[in-house]
């Protein structure tokens, strides 16, 4: 059961209304990463779990967002307010101003109306907690880019103390993650394939113009992991699974730059290089 | 620049069709945590990467995504097909059956047609990698009830190899999140307010008819936890914001239980109560 | 502020879930007359409002619809979490299988996501109170017909609990409404154009297959109803506004059958029946 | 079966076309409260209606507002056609400019496409005439806002008829729902529980930073309403119900300011107040 | 399976960044005619299709859409880069300042998320190539809007580049189309109603305000086509279906004037203008 | 301006109820490529239309499909009324039965709410012709579909009353897009660049599991069709756009079988076919 009680959580006060800035604000009340979204997901995941104290935390931070979302909309009303009244606020938000009168609703900063499509909600907790630790860093740097983006005094302390606050629910749920002592890649019960688990595919080669080009880095080399480059020119063999089939053959080095530089399709090159690859990444002794 | 080259990255086969089974699959294919969310989350997300290392980590793995989603799509449609022709199949999934002709098309499991509001997409990258990790595991668990509720083999068998692939992704953008080398806590450039981002807002209190109660767990108790009990019947001093006010004052044991074991309503039980409670909240030793 | 008290306002109990039941009611979870879109409309109303008094209204209920989402909640998820366990629940609703493993979401009984497109809220008292008292009236009819397809007695009183409640909001916002003490048809301060106020368009005519035609009845007959025939084939003057121009020409009746019954279009009798119209329309006397 | 008439409803001319108030009249073209809205709403409830001078009723308003879109879109078409030719007016609307070449589409003001979750269909008749007669309040503020923003004589003359049309409609939805003769609070046929039905629960308590407090009024206060204050913190008893448990106990006065004024909190004071307590809650007399 | 090449089908170069075009740019990156809506109605086709050489096309210009999409992301991300530095540049559009950090994300020119809505996929080739025909004509001319709108070199050789692209795919789908060698009218098995399938239907009769009125014209008018007046006003007689009835009488002549011209209302020459009909309209020579 | 006469264009009868097929018909009320879609996609054109006879035609086409959405409305709401009354009915449409009381709502066969996300609009007429052609192409392939899955022959004469009606309009469609005498690839004034918009992209290469592979065809082969291998690994040179840089370069046959048949993965292969290429691609004689 739901008790409200007649004071904001913080305190907002506003200088000078800005209708363009309360249009930005609105991004936190009714948009994809705001106040709403995050009680709702938060909610909704402690009504359907079973585990009490992890219901427990998904209703203290779920509530908690609902006086969030009473905050956030309280200061966006403050800046929207003049929409009523002037033509030139009413232009900066047409939805807010003749739909609304200068009262907000539930629309993000570009009048999209809030949808329960932004939640992630699966009733499984571990993927449950993984969903609200992004939600809230999310939420965090929004906070900040409206923070930056802000020159009211009385604003800027209502969102950072909103901003911080997020940072407080982050942490709990990556404690309760924790707490799970459940092993990092571990979801749910049915293992993955073990061979094809290790294997990272590298599907996007070659050399850009800003030039961007395959580096090496811990995602992709390393005891663990087997590149796999160009898998759709590859084939390959899984005893476990059947279908796909033969190992990977020799090719052309799909990895290399497709600029000028693009020696390789010389044939002799091609020869050479599939023998030496070096290039972005060697190690691999497929 | 994409190419496709006309073979699937898993060859599905498929016994008896089942239409409703078909349905269930359309989740992974244009639904919340599908195969075309994925790659469309982390492919734009890699467009506006400057980072190169992440930016080749959100390409190669984006591209994957596409061909996952030509798989679980070719998968699909081979369950969806008699839709066409059998009014009893079609009666599983009128949508298809009569909008698509037996095809597919970018719905989820209830003929919702895919939205980018699914999307999680906010430029800072440390954020936008725990929005895939959690993505990842969402999409593991997917794969994992479809498995469960499958009867054929060769079905089960491309579903295994694509949940396979979603952990080899959750433990790549888990690498890369740790290669950021980025204190967990820390997401953008501006600080949490010191004290507050402590403070743990016990706002769901009482017991309930299934016992749940409030317990003592890592996130709401510890040395860097100071609980706040009810903070909505709280009065809060923060020297730095300024605007919630004075130290919090003793009150009714709000965490008790509300029903008939709710004996500190009893006068005296309040008040001896609220002599031992200490700041916001004292360690429970319930 | 809000505070959450681990207690349903209502405690509901099922005795064999049935899961097409629970699709049925995550109508009024997550549907557009359900408890989310009755809470957001009124606490949104509340956030925007400058009157105390209705203020305290708006909030009171707002708040109290956030604990029936909760009761709809648990009872829902009662009916539906055998769907993550039986392949035949799950058919009944895959969405929820799949994609929640057997947890509730904010969709309605289709599967469509929950939308603040489904709120009323204009920032002008008197007409949000008369979207309240319609949004009442609609909660109070679609329980009445979950009542009516529900065989299980617990889920049946909790059931009645909510739609009583349905009621008694209704009587209260009627209520505010009567206070405020505004003339029925006074909306907001620009004054309607006095005579064309009173017309009534009979823009609809002819006789049906099932005999459907015009009846005469008191919003279009009366004193201070002025009947106006097939204005698409009327001209009208307006010496106020101007552009509408001339008096009503006399015209085929339209009015009348357009079935074998259609004798006007013989010449004579629409000559005859022209003479004898006047002005928009004469008091009709069939 | 339709017919249409190449002639406006109202003849619309504008002097200077202002594309910022074009996009505004977008909301009574595609917007929730617009005409497509007012039109489908009643022809749909016209076609699912049985009783034949509601039908009539609702196929005349319903063609009606038909004939209102045709005005209003002709109206905002002649605001926004220089969005097709000039890059300043473009920047006013860009999906106006560049996905329909200066002509209007079902958007509204702020480019959200139309949706029938805008509509309000239930089948009950009085409940219909209820949703019907808020559209048309809506219809009219919304209408009078756009006046306001509007400099333009010609436009102005139109939007004024079209807002009286408005109330002519309410009027007669008023007239139709006072013909059925229903009891002001009868909805459908299940009656609600006697003695819930008259409880008003006070969910929002305490006092605010701007004053808001609880006000006595006549929807919380009189012969036929039963105070039950801060229902989270009380237990019920219903004997025809039988979940809800047991008569209100004694507690804190949680109506009471969360302020400084909050001395209730000194322990005699909670004392002294439940004492007087009766019942849920006593008349007050503040 | 997808391969993805580090390089841009077109290098793309921005000169002066401009947010307010790169807003409009938006709609061909996540809009209603953009390249993502295109790369996915010909690749969900081409997955969908049993016929090798069409299910060969569609997946090239599928692939090839995916390509544009890269390259008309990357084009609109350098013109709302600035969006997360300035304030100026962010009010031109909050959603990608605020909630994306001024890169881009899947939202059309006014904010609004990419839905699956706008494909269109029916699974009958023909039927599908003709969707797809009329794709490419809307994308080509929305591009064709943004280069006019648009003063940076750079982008409008780009924007010339996917222009053309659209045409040389309108082209191949035509051809395509062409190759089938289906009667141009034939869509499916079914065949139409003899009769019916000739009879044009008169809906909009009159003179509007600008003079609007009937044209005679190819397609209302030439020995294939019966002309059928205002059939709102007319009986049918088809003896093949039997329930639309009798031999089309005489009737007022609605295709006049409702101004001051509609000189027929004059009782004569109603009577005069009857009798000269014939069938369900004479060949007019007006 | 609108009439409405009350009477069906086409008199629909319905033998025995069947809700589940009441659902599919939904498609049409609701759906997609309904009646509502085609109405408003028409309408809103004509009223955008300065075309005086074009504006004639889309007005005709755009009433006559209200005139549809009322049949086909009513004929739907016939099989889903015993939703109202009986549980078992109720479950092949919940929405309809809980919140429709078993009338019609705008809602598609998976009770998605109606969008004019649907709606193609451009403002350019020969593009608007060429959607209206499409979509009345795809009215009648649904038409169709819904046909083959009847049993009830009055519900059978309406739909090919409809079916029929659709074949009408896409010829109207069509011969006024033919009377405008615009080349078949003239869109809008800027052309398109000349060279590349004769290149065929073939994007799409390799041979699949059954046996899909690149087929010669009108479209990408012909003396006005210069095909382009694989562009993704190509290199170009537009003298006029300046950017796509260098002649094609000799490259691997990424045409070939990526499967056992491989063969030219061996080096030698590579090498001799490359020696063979030609420009872009050369004519191919497979």
């Amino acid at each position: 059961m739901y008790h409200h009680v007649k004071k904001l959580m913080y305190t907002v006060s506003v200088g000078d209304p800005d209708p363009r800035f309360g249009k930005m604000l609105l991004e936190q009340f009714g948009g994809a990463n705001g106040e709403l979204a995050a009680a709702m997901q938060y909610s909704v995941q402690g009504l359907n779990c079973d585990d009490p104290g992890l219901k427990d935390l998904l209703m203290d931070i779920g509530t908690e967002e609902l006086s969030h979302l009473e905050v956030i909309g309280t200061l966006t009303r403050m800046h929207l307010k003049p929409t009523k009244k002037s033509r030139e606020a009413a232009d900066a938000d047409p939805l807010i101003a003749i739909c609304g009168g200068g009262g907000v609703n539930l629309y993000n900063s570009a009048g999209s109306a809030w949808t329960a499509d932004y939640l992630k909600v699966t009733g499984e907790l571990d993927v449950d907690l993984r969903s609200n630790i992004a939600a809230e860093a999310r939420a965090k740097i929004v906070y900040e880019r409206l923070i930056n983006f802000c020159d009211d005094a009385g604003s800027k302390a209502a969102l950072q103390f909103l901003m911080t606050r997020e940072i407080t629910h982050m942490k709990a749920f990556m404690t309760a993650l924790n707490a799970m002592e459940k092993p990092p890649l571990s979801v749910g019960l049915i293992k993955p394939s073990p061979k094809i688990v290790d294997q990272y595919f590298n599907t996007s080669t070659g050399v850009g113009d800003q030039g961007e080009s395959d580096l090496l880095a811990p995602w992709n080399e390393g005891d663990d992991v087997e590149g796999v480059d160009a898998p759709a020119f590859q084939e390959f063999a899984d005893p476990q699974l059947g279908t796909r089939k033969a190992a990977p053959i020799d090719g052309p080095d799909l990895t290399a730059p497709t600029g000028e530089a693009r020696q390789p399709m010389q044939l002799d090159e091609i020869g050479d290089e599939t023998k030496h690859r070096r290039g972005p990444r060697e190690k691999r002794a497929h």
